[in-house]
């Protein structure tokens, strides 16, 4: 299917596997883990981004704030674990993104099975979640995503 | 063929069709036209870029000086018309940058058959490459180009 690939080819370029962490107290880890697919693209240039939301049929387009991009993001576990995982299982990545897809479809199979509400499902999540998009910034390190309850790596 | 579609949807990201012109006294015009065809990746991430020399079989790929990419790159006339050009005709580019592929199309076939060496072959391949990549940065404006030998868009 023509399409099909080409949105992997796509997302090569532009996508992103992320794993974000928030601090939530009323958490017995101390953190919420939020799962995202996203691929940005520049707002006068959205075709593709509508192309994938209507191919993948969930998540949603969205100015990105920190620049003048548009966003198209999943964030929905379900819409995640049944749509788009399957879909890069299918059409795999063909550079080293493949590496962050797998860690990506790992954790969200862990927070399926609820892992991460445990301290060691967490602690392998954070171990996942800081190999993946290496270049990128983190606003927290495995240090101080694991200090709460005394986690240690 | 999964390769083939997944390069296009790369190039729908992260590729790029242009004409740059280069003043060259002893042309009739004035300048020499050049087109290229080209995609840029982190170093740290340029699978892709070896898929694609290995799946076109010409070009190159090079360090790009203004960043910290690797760019692959295709500039000959002949690759350019027997092998990228046939390759997008077949996979389409889906996003707006088609516009700039068939721009790009047609500034290859005026110039295989000579007529950039023509004022009126000249006017028009300024004019499409005026119309490509209009967020990109111009070294010389469409006046600059045809002021040589008095031509007037």
């Amino acid at each position: 299917m023509y399409v099909a690939s080409y949105l992997s080819g796509y997302t090569d370029g532009e996508g992103c596997f992320t794993v974000s962490f928030s601090p939530r107290i009323k958490l017995r880890t101390g953190w919420e883990v939020r799962p995202s697919f996203s691929v940005s693209q520049n707002a006068d240039r959205s075709e593709v981004l509508q192309l994938m939301l209507e191919y993948f049929g969930c998540g949603g387009i969205r100015p990105d704030r920190s620049d003048r991009t548009l966003k198209y993001e999943v964030r929905d576990l379900g819409h995640l674990l049944e749509r788009v995982i399957p879909h890069f299982e299918r059409y795999p990545l063909l550079s080293g993104k493949r590496g962050d897809f797998l860690r990506f479809a790992k954790v969200c199979e862990l927070i399926r099975v609820r892992a991460h509400l445990t301290e060691p499902g967490l602690r392998t999540i954070v171990e996942l979640a800081l190999a993946m998009n290496i270049s990128g910034r983190r606003k927290f390190t495995a240090e101080r995503l694991l200090e709460h309850r005394n986690l240690k790596l």
